[in-house]
């Protein structure tokens, strides 16, 4: 049987991504959680050029980066595929993903973490960012691929981790009367029986934010 | 016959990647070339997100961001792969695509433009950078597909325009002595014929980014 080892972290939406797809796609593997303030020397070995989880060895081979990952784990395993079969719909699901990973995630995550002005900025940015969501989610599965697709994966930030923390440092920028659609997705989204299994329970996830609003408050 | 449209600018690295992959896959296409101070309604249109070329219209449909626009190409149209076979070896191209675009191309940008203490850090970075690039391509093809793949079309920026950017704004961190490997694989990459046919000539290069230096000098 292919040895398949995943090092993660329970509490990183970039690490239960690849749970996602691995469990989707009916792959059993072995997890090792990562203490990120003393990473092992095998996933320094795995990742020298970020040093960061999630990394995916597969007989003893690294892969790094989740959407790298996640298109590995589709090409190599049958079952349900994370990318659509068409070639424009492909790029489409692509894009994206890399829209949610490269612009949202990290504005919404500033959004929630920075203060005075460039917290001011972040919010914009998310607000605006927010809005081609909004725009393109309108009357679509949003989902990228099967049922459960690449965007869908790869929309776990924006879909769960995301409400939980501003929750937790007490940013309201998701309103209904601004984006209808994307609220309404993510009722879906938490609804899914796929995320509410697989997906970290939302009291243990706010607990550890907490606890990290209230070292970064303690510190100031 | 397929309807193929590019919007480009000439002396971009992201729109002639895709021209790159166009010409060595033998499709057909036009060319129409943007002002990045006046983009056109029909480029705003089809990329409303990121309002960027590369843009490629095929039969009307839009696809954005020229990695996404490069997959969707090798999935397209037959010919030469962009990208390997076996998904091991699909990954690790994706993975060195991604971090030349993500993080090698903005910190070797920087270097470039920015000045006093910004241009120290960005110059730290692409050094660090640059050791990992180094290391990588020692005694490889760092193609990542067939004889001109995704890493190679990817790496024009690298490759090509690094070397004439930073002669022009008279910065020095790519020697041989810290950099063999890369300093030989750029020796190669401009040697190649294909490089050679199908970028921008030095000289035209070399005057845009010098009439950018000097604008940018007189402004300060």
């Amino acid at each position: 049987m292919a040895e398949v080892k995943l090092f993660g972290a329970w509490a990183s939406a970039f690490s239960i991504r690849i749970e996602m797809a691995l469990k989707l796609k009916g792959v059993e593997y072995e997890y090792i959680e990562e203490d990120l303030n003393n990473k092992s020397p095998l996933l320094l070995k795995y990742n020298p050029v970020y040093k960061k989880i999630p990394v995916l060895a597969h007989n003893g081979k690294p892969i790094a980066e989740s959407l790298v990952i996640l298109e590995y784990i589709d090409e190599t395993w049958e079952g349900p595929t994370l990318l659509p079969k068409d070639p424009y719909e492909r790029a489409q699901a692509r894009f994206w993903a890399k829209f949610l990973d490269e612009k949202c995630l990290p504005a919404m995550w500033k959004a929630c973490w920075s203060t005075g002005e460039e917290q001011e900025k972040a919010k914009e940015e998310a607000i605006e960012l927010l809005g081609f969501l909004d725009n393109e989610i309108k009357g679509k599965k949003f989902s990228g691929g099967d049922s459960i697709g690449l965007v869908y994966i790869v929309g776990n930030f924006v879909g769960y981790w995301f409400g939980i923390i501003a929750e937790v440092v007490g940013l309201e920028i998701v309103t209904h009367d601004k984006f209808p659609n994307f609220c309404k997705w993510i009722n879906e989204y938490n609804s899914c029986s796929f995320v509410k299994e697989y997906l970290p329970p939302k009291d243990k996830l706010t607990a550890r934010f907490k606890a990290w609003f209230e070292a970064s408050h303690a510190s100031k």
